[in-house]
């Protein structure tokens, strides 16, 4: 049963038209096919059809993915393809400790959040304080805005945390960001970045290495979609050609050049003997 | 600190070469190139080097990407890049009802019951007792086992469950299941399903559609990986040309059709004046 | 010098906007952005820059690749990264003989009539008089009618041709051509067919090795563009998801089934002792 | 009928192994599997079966991309996918002149030099003596080598040839040939590069651009292999991952920049009043 509070998947199919919609007893929302009030809604069926002016629509559940579409956004938001890889690869699972920078319209934010569940904890960073305005709002409808604790700051601070399970970076310039995310990140663990140019992956890659990171691991996720026809089963004739490169690395103990590029005495981070 | 328990990523980076290995006082591993004792390794760093007779190794965390590529398999195991985009699409979140079949290796399962969480759970079906035992193995050395309840059970008992958040097929015979997936699942709520071959695709898509799933999107996820060297940067010359299409499906309750084709009754199930 | 009868490719670089045009002493042509006099074009040089009302074009040599984007068509036109892997795998080469069907729009027909130069011929076929119109204005402008030979034919009178170095297909049920491409063809040559779903593929793969093809290749080419500012340098955002799948195989003269699958005596085809 | 001084493809389909071999009379060849007498295969049908002791082989035709995999090579070939697209890219046709940097082992050059006819001419530059020699060879095999001019020369002293149809480089080190090859090029015709690696990539547009060539196009083409059985149909599960990008740009008149970076006079070249 829908109930008040929930988001719902209004989804038009002859249109392929949908909208997430957060139920409120009293409200009402309107589409270019048919004003809707939310009380005819709440008490209806998952999965049922319900009559509009403008044609039947499907009350369905919204998935992550659907969210991420979803959102209003005022950036590139991640595609759900790229982050559930980020997801397996910085080892997010509920309870993690996340970093990430920078907050943009939220997306990337919200779905960290909603897989520390409430044991985890994303801190994410923004200088721009109307893409955190922006972001907490859009955690706020998706319900995971009490996971995530929203800083307005400028690189020049740095990260508060330490010894987190994760950093993202998703900025124009991660190589600024790198010594930074290693002072956040517990060792042994992962940095993940977004990386829209080849330039600029050259330019991070560099730098992870000068600061001790290993296993580098640069990545494109291509996805097709394929017509719904299966009698007549092909690719769709249009596909994303590109969203970004995904970066990963592991930080270790190692050693840490200093600015001039000489080694640092790090002994006492070696082990063994 | 590395603790009794940990699962530790063993990395011998000269050697591109990796083993994770759960720590357990007393206890020793063997590798091609050294013999290492676990009481050596627990107090160490993450992060930190470790020497052995055979060169330096890292001491690492696992993330998930990793424990999928490591588990003991005798099928073939789902890639983290379809694993990731599976848990934004069916909505595998903490607190989700999971139900699975086939389990295989426990991979997947593995994944599933990372993200659900100590509220959630997943049902993994396999009518082969010796994949359930190694399933099982893998699910208590990764630390879900928990999580999960392993049905040894034929395809013409169905699934037990009802109302679950997502259930996801990994079967030969995809089309036979999808009668007991719809029973198990509720309303609103979607269904994913890894098919290797475009003729089993065609035919499970006809079969989804004649049982009133909408929504059915089918994709594949091409995963490139790029070499290391940053002053020679390119993509790898080999990469991996197929896994299996992706197939994502909402359950309605539109309307259903009996073995013969007429369309049930379904009356009751719409909803709208 | 561009001359008189010469094909000129004229680009407006800001607008990104070109046109293939033959130039034709006392006419003109017009754009959004300007009225072109031929005889102010003809007697300039190659790859100059001419002054227009509305703005610079550049005056450049139209090559194969630009061609076939260019011609007037009502069909889907074979893409150039399928068109030059369709040479290469057919042979197609100066002096070939080739047989199509059907000729479509007439792009792919008039570039295997420009590689096969004035030695060579391309028969084409197609059983719909205006497409053959069509495709023979094209050519005409392309100035490689001399080499075709346009058909207006139905499937079953068959191809008129013996001992082909090439037969190409791109028809909506390739299977029921196949024997017919068969008599055509030379033993020991190929075949290409261009199939834009698998449903065909499916169909069309198990009628050739009932027809004793062998060597089956199906490959599928994807095309990746890059933007052009190399300070941020990746690829597009968008790209073309499926054109065809292209399916090639060798005609052989070992066995032939009738039409009730029994094998026909072919003993004499056989060689060896 | 298969003759002396023809090049017949001898593939074994239970192995799928095959060979490309001349046929002359009195010869013989041996592989792992059997020693077959050219006399016993001259006066053969082609597209039939030879016996011999280690199984059946067929007799085809070999076509321009199977002599691409099997000349004799010391240096990485172009792949079929990437020399057709190049030939339309290029405008490379029967009758063209062609200048190509570097020779390697001589598979592009013998494919330009196939479509370029007897009417047409490639000249091909490498510094190495060894690899002029080898692909010298291949191309007397592939029976092309009267339409080749082979030169061994340093790049100090640029490419002899002026108003060429097409300009193909494949060096490590494109940038450095951009000047030679303009003076080498006609003007409104177009240059291809095939290169490796993003890094190669960014400095050869930026120098292209300087060099005052127009319309820069980048492209990859990636091409997947489906399996064979068309009751299991599914593309391979490895494929290449990357060859190389392909960069065309079309030279032009308009401007050209000294050594200072300073734009020299050109107004001679511009047209238009």
């Amino acid at each position: 049963m829908i109930k008040a509070g929930d988001l719902v998947k209004i989804w038009h199919p002859k249109r392929d038209d949908s909208f997430l919609i957060r139920m409120e007893p009293g409200y009402s929302f309107g589409t270019h096919f048919a004003q809707i009030k939310h009380d005819d809604i709440i008490g209806k069926k998952y999965g049922s059809v319900y009559k509009t002016a403008g044609g039947d629509v499907y009350l369905l559940r919204p998935c992550i993915a659907h969210y991420t579409r979803s959102i209003k956004r005022r950036t590139q938001v991640v595609f759900p393809k790229d982050a559930g890889f980020i997801l397996l690869n910085l080892n997010i699972v509920p309870g993690s400790r996340v970093v990430e920078c920078g907050t943009g319209s939220g997306g990337l934010c919200c779905i960290f959040a909603t897989y520390v569940g409430d044991t985890g904890k994303v801190y994410t960073y923004d200088r721009r304080e109307e893409f955190s305005e922006l972001a907490r709002k859009n955690a706020k409808k998706w319900g995971v805005d009490h996971r995530i604790e929203f800083n307005v700051r400028d690189l020049e601070e740095g990260f508060k945390e330490r010894e987190a399970d994760a950093v993202f970076l998703d900025v124009p310039n991660p190589w600024d960001y790198i010594e930074t995310a290693r002072d956040a990140l517990a060792s042994g663990n992962r940095i993940g970045i977004l990386i829209p140019t080849v330039n600029q992956l050259v330019k991070t890659m560099e730098k992870l290495e000068h600061c001790d990171f290993v296993e580098p691991e640069t990545v494109e996720i291509i996805m097709r979609h394929f017509k719904t026809d299966y009698s007549r089963m092909r690719p769709q004739d249009h596909m994303v050609g590109h969203t970004a490169y995904l970066l990963f690395a592991t930080k270790t103990e190692v050693s840490y050049h200093n600015e001039e590029g000489n080694e640092l005495d790090n002994e006492s981070n070696t082990v063994g003997e």
